[in-house]
């Protein structure tokens, strides 16, 4: 036990795993979603194509697509056991509700560990749970609101009906095809905090409702799922062309992060972005040419007063951007972020599955040096 | 990103972070709690001490340990909101239950991430959590089985309080003392999967909640919080005293694992079973004396059959005994377990928030290299 490896803070750049799932490459402003690239797919395909990709590991034919559709579309229809709970959950951020609810969800339907059941059963847990989120979260947002929730139409596909739900209106088909543009640009995203926390859970053989409850707490993290919300607050706290460079000048020198510009990994535009904003100008409106000009002004601002960084606009400004126009209030931000990851995770979880090797790394216990004696107890 | 660091499988050996909260050497079949033996805690100091060591760094004066006491005794009472949440969670095993109710308990005190709040806020919040779980459990066995949940008493002790809400009876002293002693044994064991599951989750500054229930997912796959009763259930197979040699060989001829033997840290005798016996012997009963007849005898059945491995009792098998001795059912075996080590767990979650580097390792991309342009979809 004395063959400590040391490794970089926080495991940066150790590998954990081996993954056919997808990746990111940073250097190219290029993301895949196992060997097709992300964007590329949103442009060809639909919403349901790509989860089954993810799922089921390719894409469908004809006939798998409609078998996979009539496959999940009752699956969008929350137990009533569920339906019950959730307005207690409504005291808490549709987060956390969203935490307890897949958390029962999940032991309600007896899902088992995944090391107990074979491969036909994991994907069918995996298919249940990302069919049942966009439920639970449009139905606790209506419920905070005071509204009574709104079951899933089976005739509008998985984005269309994403938005009725939380909406009660059937959507414009230029909204639906917007929010699914996005929704198919977060299916996944290389390894990051959520991913990783569902994997190790699921190395200990641990069931896929255990795995996608972890990894939606782990997205709550501050320092994760974020802040698309905040590069919104930005643009209102902004307000008028002629404040642009003021207040961005103001925020850089007072030492501020600007919430939607930069990323961990891309040094060049994020691919995301530029497809979101394709997505918004298409939608059209003063808004997104104001959020433009915000972009275009701080791109060069940041180039003049952080020299070398390439700090480009991330895929959080231009979602918010998005997600407003069609509809979706900013505390559902995250949480519709949430519920096309969930993908991502149960696709990664099937894979970890695969692999008997439990995950568990060490500690170095750096205390003071035991055994120091136990005192008696002291007055 | 092309700085891939290549380590073992699993992260085995990996250092993924510092901590004073506690370790295990091997080798020397000695664990510690903060810079104190654990063994020698169980023999001099009770429960409350050694929860107090692990959330607040240090063993209590008398006046602390009052004080600690007179904070944590209220909270063990559930909030009728979660009591009213408890039958409906009886569809699934405890743990399930567990991770369900706990994520609502944190979610109804309004847990925040741990990186918007104080040291103090989150250390109640510890103490919460780790106050609030063995009700739960309790709650949740007896709505299993049909019986009414017993509100704590007040004046009981952790322990003590524990077997008393799960039996509705003042248990025996020696009783208390031998759950009290088990319990203490089990709050920390060095580094694993659930502890370093619940560091993932509060290295991206989500809640307390969050990163609990998290560790609950882990503790509840098979590869890790596993089989205390399967030794129980053992000693059942076996039977008598002239079937050991026979089961025994048996199980090792046929390839089985022998559930309550071996430890992948301990390569001695593991302290914790040590102490156990000890507690089990003082219990008294056939039951014992039989157990510790079979333990002699796999013992050296494992020495002659494998020799070198050195295989001894691990902490499952006199902790089955010991738990059954007390009126612990044996499908409240894992969930025993679980409640000393939320302290544990809750521990680290607090050093981790004190860290303020996101735990993010890489995978490695081995799928089919893209982009492979994306299809139309197919007959």
């Amino acid at each position: 036990m004395t063959d400590f490896i040391e490794v970089p803070r926080g495991l940066a750049g150790v590998i954990v795993t081996e993954t056919e799932v997808g990746d990111v490459r940073g250097e190219e402003g290029f993301y895949h979603y196992r060997q097709y690239s992300a964007i590329e797919l949103i442009q060809k395909r639909d919403f349901e194509d790509v989860w089954h990709l993810m799922l089921k590991g390719e894409l469908p034919t004809v006939a798998q697509r409609e078998a996979f559709i009539a496959e999940v579309t009752p699956l969008r229809h929350l137990p009533k056991a569920v339906a019950d709970l959730l307005p207690s959950l409504t005291v808490s951020v549709p987060m956390e509700g969203l935490r307890t609810a897949l958390s029962f969800a999940a032991a309600l339907r007896g899902m088992k560990p995944v090391l107990d059941i074979d491969e036909e059963t994991r994907l069918a847990d995996a298919v249940y749970a990302s069919a049942i989120v966009p439920t639970i979260l449009t139905s606790l947002h209506r419920l905070r609101q005071g509204l009574e929730p709104i079951a899933p139409r089976d005739d509008l596909a998985y984005a269309a009906n994403y938005l009725y739900m939380l909406t009660g209106e059937e959507p414009k088909p230029e909204h639906a095809r917007a929010i699914e543009a996005y929704l198919m640009s977060t299916i996944d995203h290389g390894f990051n905090a959520s991913t990783f926390t569902a994997r190790v859970i699921a190395s200990t053989g641990a069931d896929m409702g255990a795995a996608l409850v972890g990894a939606i707490g782990a997205l709550s993290g501050p320092l994760h799922g974020g802040a698309p919300s905040r590069a919104l607050d930005a643009l209102d706290a902004i307000g008028t062309p002629e404040n642009i460079d003021s207040w961005v000048r103001g925020k850089i020198e007072g030492g501020e992060r600007l919430m939607g510009f930069g990323h961990a990994v891309y040094k060049t535009d994020d691919p995301r972005s530029l497809m979101l904003r394709d997505v918004a100008t298409s939608l059209g409106g003063h808004r997104v040419e104001f959020a433009k000009q915000v972009e275009k002004r701080v791109v060069e601002i940041l180039a003049e007063l952080k020299p070398g960084r390439n700090l480009y606009t991330n895929v959080e400004f231009f979602a918010g951007v998005v997600m407003e126009d069609c509809g979706v209030p900013r505390d559902m931000f995250t949480p519709t972020f949430a519920a096309s990851r969930v993908i991502g995770w149960a696709a990664n979880v099937l894979e970890q599955a695969r692999d008997s090797k439990i995950i568990r790394p060490r500690a170095k216990y750096v205390g003071e040096v035991p055994p120091v004696p136990v005192p008696p107890i002291a007055e």
